[in-house]
C-alpha cells in the first residue's frame, strides 16, 4: 500500500511501502559539503543535517520554505490512578493558551519560522484507564492516527511535532517499557510536578498496565497503553514519511509515542530526528534504543514541541551554510 | 578606572571597575519565569538565559533589538614552526570570503539576525614566533586589545565573538596551558587538518613556548603567547562588560583567548556565555576551568563565531518565551 487512508487496521500499517531517502542526492550533498570554504567536517552535525535533508527532499540544495509545527493534545484515563498532581482540565486550558498565542510553543514557533497547528483530540473523552482495560480500541486508535496524518501539510519541507496531555508522561513510560523492556522504574520520571512518591506510584501503575496487556504486538501496544495524541503523532510521522518530509520529534513524550512504530519496524523512523535530550530520565534510554542522538541538551522538559522548534533553528542554520556558502573554487582559495 | 581607553598598560586593565549584573532585576525575571504557563523549571537553560540577560541588561524583559557578530582575524609567527598544514595566506583569503558573504559565519549571522563585523588585524605583520621571543610587545598587544574594544557597538544588546587565524589552535593551546597548567598534550588537538604527527609537533612547540615564557602574570601571557585576534577578543569582552552587554564566546579559540582574563580575575567573564562544545579536545578542559557549560554540542570546530551564532538563536528563543508567554493568571489557569 502507498496510501495511509486505506489502512483499516493497525496491521495494515505494516504493509505500507515506505519511501527511502535518495542516496545519490545525499551523496552529491556530501560532496558539496567537502567543497565549501571550511575545513572538512568542521560544521559537525550541521553537515549531517544538510545531507539528511537533501536525501529526503531529493534535492542537493534543500530549502525550508514551509515548516509546520503540530501539537497534538489528548486526555488519559490513567489519571484516575492519581498519577498526576494537576487536573485533566489543564489540557484544554493549555490548548486554549496555544490558540491564544500564550504558550512557549507559540513563541518558539514564531522565532523558528514554523506555522503552528494545534489538534485537540476528543479532550472530553479521555482514553480508558489502561490498568482496567485497553486505553483505546483499535478503531479509536486508528481514528486518532488518521487525524494526525490528516494534519500534515504535504507542502511542508519539515515538520516538528509536539504534544500536550496531562498524564502523558505515565503513558510514555508504559509505552517505552512495553516496547523496550526493563523495569518500569527505568522509564518513569517526575513528569510535571511529581515527587518521589508520585514517581513510585507511576512505576506501580505502569507495571499493572504491562501485566494486564502482556504479549501484544508493538502496534497493539499503542492502542492498549497509548493515548490519542500518541496515535496522532504516529500518524503524522507516517504521513510525513510517505511525502518524504523529515520530522523533528520533540523529547520524551514524542519519542515514546513512536516507540511502537520502532518496535514494529525501525525504518518507520528513518526520516525522524530527535530534537533535544529531555530532562526526563527515560528519554536517554529511548534515544539509545532507537539509535538517535538528540540535537540539543538544554535541560528542558516542557513538551509542546518546544525543543523541536529550537532544533529547527539549528536545521535552518545547517541549510543556510549548505546552500549559500561559497566553495573553495568560487572563493578562489586553495 | 571606568574607561578602557585610558588603560595604557596591561596591568591597568586590573584597575577597571567592572559593573555587575543587577541582581534585583534578575530576581524579578526569575519570579516572572515561575509565573509563566509551564511547569516550573521546564524550560531548563532557557530560563537561566532569560534571567541572565535580564540581570545584565537591567530590565526584567530584555529584548535583542540589535545583535552584533564580531570576527577578529590575525596571523601568527608560530606558523614558522610548521604547526599548520595550510599557508598563512588563507587567513586573508577567508577574510575576503567573509567580506564577500561566502563563509559559514555569513549565513549563520543572517539566520540568527546578527550584524556581522570583520576586523582584520595587521595580517601582513604576523606576531613573532613565541618559541623565539614574545609574540607581541605589550604595546602591540594593547593596540590589538583596543581595536577589539573599539569594534564593540555600544547599542548592541548581545555580542557574539568569533575569529579566524591560521595557526591559532596552537596559540590557543599555549594560552590555555600557560594559564591552567598541565601537560601541553592535554591542550592540543588536530585544529584544522593536523594529523597525529602534527599534533605531537604542536605539543612540542607549546612546551618550548611555555619554557621560554615561564612565570609570567596572566595578562603578560596574553602578549607573550597570544595573537592579535586573541587580544582583540579580550578587548571586546571588556568593552562589552563595561557597557553591560552579554557576550557569547564561540568555542575553543575564543575561550582560550580569554583564559588570561580569567587568570587575572575570573569575574572578567561573568557576562560571558560559551556557545558550544568544540570538537577540539582542550575545549572541555577550558570550560571546566572557567566554570561554564556550553549551550550546544554539535561536533563543530570551525570557529568564525559559527557556534555563537547558533547559540544566539537559542537565546532569542529563551527571550521570546520569557517576554511573550502568558502567565497562569493571564491565561486563567490554576
Amino acid at each position: 500500500m502507498t496510501d495511509l487512508s486505506t489502512c483499516k487496521t493497525l496491521n495494515d500499517l505494516l504493509t505500507l511501502a515506505l519511501p527511502d531517502a535518495d542516496t545519490e542526492v545525499a551523496e552529491a550533498a556530501r560532496t558539496r559539503q567537502s567543497q565549501l570554504t571550511k575545513p572538512p567536517g568542521s560544521l559537525g552535525r550541521l553537515e549531517d543535517l544538510a545531507v539528511f535533508m537533501a536525501g529526503w527532499r531529493g534535492t542537493e540544495r534543500p530549502r525550508i520554505d514551509r515548516a509546520q509545527a503540530l501539537v497534538f493534545a489528548g486526555n488519559h484515563g490513567i489519571c484516575a490512578q492519581g498519577v498526576n498532581p494537576f487536573p485533566q482540565a489543564v489540557t484544554a486550558l493549555m490548548v486554549a493558551n496555544f490558540e491564544a498565542g500564550g504558550a512557549a510553543i507559540n513563541q518558539l514557533s514564531r522565532v523558528a519560522g514554523a506555522e503552528l497547528g494545534v489538534v485537540a483530540l476528543d479532550l472530553d473523552h479521555p482514553t480508558q484507564d489502561f490498568t482496567q482495560g485497553p486505553a483505546l480500541s483499535e478503531a479509536e486508535c486508528l481514528a486518532a492516527l488518521h487525524r494526525g496524518a490528516a494534519a500534515v501539510d504535504p507542502r511542508a519541507d519539515v515538520i516538528i511535532l509536539g504534544e500536550m496531555g496531562i498524564g502523558n508522561s505515565t503513558v510514555s513510560a508504559a509505552l517505552a517499557c512495553a516496547i523496550f523492556g526493563g523495569p518500569p522504574e527505568d522509564w518513569v520520571g517526575r513528569g510535571t510536578g511529581s515527587d518521589a512518591e508520585g514517581k513510585a506510584l507511576k512505576a506501580r501503575v505502569v507495571a499493572e498496565g504491562l501485566a494486564r496487556h502482556a504479549g501484544l504486538a508493538p502496534l497493539a501496544v499503542l492502542a492498549a497503553l497509548g493515548g490519542r495524541e500518541q496515535a496522532a503523532i504516529c500518524g503524522a510521522v507516517i504521513a510525513a514519511r510517505l511525502a518524504r518530509i523529515p520530522v523533528i520529534l520533540d523529547g520524551y513524550i514524542c519519542t515514546a509515542a513512536v516507540a511502537p512504530l520502532h518496535g514494529a519496524n525501525p525504518s518507520f523512523l528513518d526520516h525522524c530526528l530527535v530534537a533535544h535530550m529531555s530532562a526526563e530520565p527515560g528519554h536517554a534510554r529511548i534515544c539509545a534504543q532507537i539509535g538517535k542522538t538528540p540535537l540539543l541538551d538544554l535541560g528542558m522538559a516542557l513538551g509542546e514541541g518546544t525543543g523541536a522548534a529550537l532544533a529547527l533553528g539549528v536545521l535552518r542554520g545547517a541549510l543556510a551554510c549548505h546552500n549559500d556558502m561559497k566553495t573553495f573554487a568560487e572563493a578562489g582559495i586553495g
